[in-house]
């Protein structure tokens, strides 16, 4: 086999073969197939697509070039989420302790981020002590003990999807469909669990700008899942602006608490409870979605939820005490309000802008080795819909940078955009996708 | 200016600026844009293509990426010939000195093959003592002298063409016309003459196997010629069978000397004065085509155009007692008949294949480095439309190694294609692309 041939067959429009997408992944894996020969093809794939088991095959053949977790030794259906990114986004430290509250093992392997705000791992790290260097046999034992523990992504997971992704950051070759459902599922699948529920975003803070894409790629990667016999349904929701107030690794862990002690944002709680139905009726833990999101409600509302994460936290090294004191977390030496100057109603919000201001204020990471500010962030004080007065806070910024206060706020007054009439608040839940079923909010 | 954003522009369709197009040349020749950025653009300009500004614009950044060859002191106007290959193609031996003859300067500087035989200079060195190592001063004097001399081709000729070249050829990025059109001109261009007449092959022992994609691939190239204020007119000729019966180097020399005897085979004669034609008429050393191949013909037929051939040689160091005597040219030890299995007429001929079998008898390069054997090679002795009878002879070969003639004999079967009922004779000249005007004919 020559990966000549290779690229001339996906050129010219045919399909590829399993063998042919085995050996291309694994032969560029190893360097014996060279960059430049990988870039045309992706380049070929971006014009001529890849059909439904192209896609299967690539994501398979991406997930077994590294190691897959093996999680049998874990009791119970594992279930996994997934969000393909947005700014705000604390679901997971609230939707984790409520499934397991509900029985349902949450045996989650996360990465740091490389975005507006670190990841699930920094956010955690915020809470004095705790720590994800777990041995396997601790984290498998920690998930069969308190149905959940969190532990730090493995540096040989889907290797074959990290090269591939970072030559495909570098040629243009990123925003294809079937790149994007691979690159995402090879990673989950490798991560050992038997069900997925995917968040997929939509809107101006999304990498999917409109309803329509996020569909198609809901589709490519519930129909990989099943490929791989992984159950998988993946929600769509609204990125139009971000999701609950918090933006920030500690501004997202104190945000999380209040929601597990039902005091939390609208959004980011209705967010939660739905993906943590999902996961509880994929787990098998309650026999249809209506009773598993009655479940979880009440797991909710009686506070069992927020028990389980403080057991959590306890678990891994982390000082409980921060669920009743959330002065505990690292605090900003800086805050500023960004002012409204003038009356009228939030109409829209440039999310991406919203993040890049975190991002300045220090909450994220420019590149893999910067530091990370685990205090800075934004909280916002007013979202779509909401009526706006002269004078109001319209955000609160917070950092240890107290010479990028100027910039951020400015980049954040851009990107809130006012109406003089009344504007509707965006649906949350615009759809769901399941095998075979695309269900439309 | 980011190599990313070019990527990105001509994959979403855009036509990219001079500025961009320059951008990437230079930079990738100097080594400051990687492979698989380079890699991935070519991909995206094979989906996109380019318009005639874009293709042009390549051309001259590549042109102008290395040595231009300033030609001004050599009087006249000159006019250089270009084949897009094939097999067996004698031309440029016959029609320079043919043109030479009638008072055109002929300033050529030619490569050394990489193809089914050599190239003009390997062909010209089966003459004992001919070189081609003169000075630039020697090389203009020759022609100011003797209206003709042949040099190397520099190494620093259009070094973005080879670059780029190189690199298409492993990522399946060869066959767009603006990349090859481009290839082709930048080097010609760069080679200084004032106009250029182009001889595109079409048929099975051509690179276009069909007239319409010639016809593109000629118009192509005759754009960029006249955006760069160089007359130009592309012939379409024949590739349907090899050129002339010899396919070899120092088979196609003997060839060349009873070509210019006006003893040579038809379609080499032919060709050799159209293309003759259009040169004398570009160095408007004629008033007329019709006027040009008037006095190409009488050169040819009254000898002037022998002597040409034999002044040029002798200038050059080569032996002129060749033109008398070919048995002075190198012979192979071994020569094989092939022998008619059936009688017929002789249909087709896979062309391309006898030229792999002139390969394998020795007469061209595997690779840049391989020895090539001068005496090696191929005299048809069959032409499409003649009649075969059983044990005549279709081709007699010739080579050094006589483990290869069984099997470059068995090509040469397989490649000619006998009918029963008689066969037209193909055309040779097919169309004719001057400026805003395609001729078939």
């Amino acid at each position: 086999m020559r990966v000549y041939d290779i690229i001339l067959k996906k050129r010219e429009g045919y399909s590829l073969t399993k063998d042919e997408i085995y050996y291309f992944v694994n032969e560029y894996t190893k360097g014996n197939i060279p960059d430049y020969q990988a870039a045309a093809l992706l380049m070929a794939i971006f014009f001529q697509k890849m059909n439904k088991e192209e896609t299967a095959y690539l994501t398979e053949a991406m997930m077994y070039s590294g190691d897959v977790l093996d999680l049998s030794k874990i009791e119970g259906i594992k279930v996994d989420k997934h969000s393909t990114g947005g700014v705000g986004d604390t679901t997971t430290l609230v939707v984790a302790p409520l499934v397991a509250s509900c029985n349902v093992p949450v045996a989650k392997m996360s990465g740091r981020g490389l975005g507006h705000t670190g990841g699930t791992i920094d956010k955690l790290e915020s809470i004095q002590g705790f720590h994800v260097e777990l041995s396997n046999e601790q984290f498998i034992n920690n998930v069969n003990q308190f149905k959940i523990a969190v532990i730090g992504q493995s540096a040989n997971l889907a290797p074959a999807d990290k090269k591939l992704y970072a030559l495909r950051d570098v040629t243009a070759t990123v925003d294809n469909l079937s790149l994007i459902a691979s690159s995402i599922m090879s990673k989950k699948l490798a991560a050992g669990s038997n069900a997925i529920v995917l968040d997929v975003k939509v809107g101006s803070g999304a990498f999917m700008k409109d309803l329509d894409s996020g569909i198609e790629l809901a589709k490519e990667m519930v129909d990989i899942g099943h490929h791989m016999h992984r159950e998988t349904i993946a929600i769509l929701t609204s990125m139009e602006q971000p999701l609950g107030f918090a933006i920030g690794n500690s501004l997202e862990v104190e945000e999380a608490i209040q929601t597990l002690k039902n005091r939390g944002p609208e959004d980011l709680k209705e967010l939660s409870i739905t993906l943590a139905s999902y996961m509880v009726f994929l787990a098998k833990e309650a026999p249809s979605i209506a009773e598993a999101r009655t479940m979880v409600i009440n797991h909710l509302e009686s506070g069992k939820a927020l028990s389980k994460f403080k057991e959590f936290v306890q678990a891994q090294g982390g000082d409980p005490a921060v669920v009743e004191d959330t002065n505990l977390l690292p605090k900003a030496a800086y805050t500023r309000e960004v002012i409204a100057l003038e009356d009228g109603y939030i109409q829209s919000i440039q999310t991406d802008n919203i993040g890049i201001a975190a991002l300045i204020l220090g909450a994220g990471r420019e590149n893999k080795n910067s530091p990370i500010d685990l205090s800075a962030g934004i909280v916002m004080n007013k979202k779509i819909g909401d009526t706006v007065h002269k004078g109001d806070s319209i955000a609160t910024l917070y950092t240890n940078k107290a010479e990028v206060l100027e910039q951020a706020g400015s980049i954040i007054r851009k990107a809130i955009h006012l109406s003089e009439g009344p504007v509707q608040k965006p649906r949350l839940i615009k759809a769901i996708v399941s095998k075979d079923h695309v269900q439309i909010m």
